[in-house]
């Protein structure tokens, strides 16, 4: 039984252009106002790390405050930590994310610690958030697999999961990081996961590295899960992943569920011509196939 | 319940290379070679068609009599006609392919005449196949989808499959000429036809125009069906579909199938090889996710 309407977090301003040549801040706010005028109700719009380490983002503040708003329509930001998180507020985001991973060694190699300190380490952030009201939204990476440590076992994606949860995020994205996920270990994954969360608090965030995301994502929507992001034009990828080719196109995940009967209140022909827009200023190819066979 | 094994049934020297710029028969001695030398048991080597209509396959007649032929691999050529017939027999093909569309639309203008005339055609073919001992395989394209009608009924490609099958084809492989296929739909299709015509007689060809065609198979698998058309490095695609980005890769393919734990009997590092050759010789990018990801 397939749900009968899903929510698309729209992740290209952000996962996406992080990983782009750098773009103006005014090419930024085009992409998500043609993404909210497109139908997307949830845009991640910008990430409060260091410049240094993401220079992509350095302008994420500027973002934020300028955008024009629509109703309706969540704006958030990726934020590391409580001084990202009071940036982050100050320049409006509706809401938050943080992040922690499912592998050991991605934790180590990445960040420098333990899983566990990872995800202690944002106790401040969600606190100040809770104050707030403002959500906070929970990243799992590696959830299919590691580049380091090869496949990760579901109990600790899991495990993972559930302490982020519990630590009050009210929605947990895992993340297929390297791409290297198949249907059935992907539904296997959000099955044991589901055991823990709640299976609407559970959103998939699935690259398209090896091409399996649209089949992955179709392998897990009988399971319930209802929340996928997605990234327009399938801008970006992933730093870490060998080859990577970029996130899952929106387009190409929206045409599918419109296929199978799914209502995602998205208009697939604005959506497409956001993508192709950003992709222009990129110099790029659009990575979706389905805005490149509709294109006239 | 999937499939414990599965058959890949592997076009791109004809339906990728017919779609490409002209290659000399030599580059396609090599890529047949490295194809079957990956592991792959049924080729398409070539096309018995006018040069005139479709010049990249004006050396089919060289390619099949220069094989280097190996044991337990099927070398197989499109055949439009009995002429064509005789052409590949001669050649030494050890099976040949005829095809009907699902669409009355397409093949009208694709071949003017209605899909019972261009399947009565096939009759002497068949009857001379049968005399010779050469299998004919059926290829009924547009069923789930035409450029000039939109929906097909799953009732008219099962109408044409079970016709093709009747009249003596082994084998029926259903095509998304144009890649607009959505999962449900597609086992819907699926099942229809498996009511006419034994599951294990139908072979699914599915482009991923759409990047829809792995969700697509994802869905057909438990429907019972087990053999694939797919074409190495994405090679090729429909001149007749606007924005056509060619034919599913057979890398991308035999990666999710291995991920599911079904056995093709293939080496997938050597497949990508081989198609990262051909891509080299056309000069273009691999059209497979998982070559460009697997690449060192």
């Amino acid at each position: 039984m397939l749900p009968t309407n899903v929510s698309i977090f729209e992740v290209g301003a952000r996962d996406g252009l992080q990983n782009e040549v750098p773009v103006s801040t005014a090419d930024k706010l085009i992409l998500i106002d043609q993404l909210a005028d497109a139908g997307i109700k949830r845009i991640e719009a910008g990430s409060f790390v260091s410049p240094k380490w993401v220079p992509q983002m350095a302008d994420s503040n500027d973002v934020l405050r300028q955008i024009k708003r629509k109703p309706n329509v969540v704006y958030s930001a990726l934020t590391p930590n409580l001084k990202g998180f009071e940036l982050a507020l100050a320049a409006g985001a509706d809401e938050v994310a943080i992040f922690g991973a499912a592998s050991e060694s991605f934790s180590q190699k990445n960040i420098n610690c333990s899983i566990d300190e990872s995800i202690a380490r944002f106790a401040p952030l969600i606190g100040a958030a809770q104050k707030h009201n403002i959500r906070v939204r929970g990243y799992v990476s590696c959830v299919l697999g590691c580049p380091y440590e090869g496949d990760i076992a579901v109990s600790e994606v899991a495990r993972v999961s559930e302490l982020l949860y519990q630590m009050g995020c009210y929605e947990i994205s895992l993340g297929d990081t390297i791409g290297v996920g198949t249907p059935i270990k992907a539904r296997q994954m959000v099955e044991a996961v589901a055991k823990v969360v709640p299976i609407d608090k559970l959103a998939l965030h699935f690259h398209d590295t090896y091409g399996q995301a649209l089949a992955n994502i179709f392998a897990c929507l009988e399971t319930g899960v209802s929340v996928f992001d997605a990234s327009v034009a399938g801008l970006g990828g992933c730093p870490y992943a060998k080859g990577a080719s970029g996130n899952l196109a929106t387009e190409d995940l929206v045409y599918m569920l419109h296929g199978v009967g799914i209502d995602t209140g998205i208009d697939l022909t604005k959506l497409a011509l956001a993508g192709d827009n950003i992709s222009r200023v990129l110099g790029r190819a659009s990575g979706s196939k389905v805005a490149n066979a509709i294109r006239t």
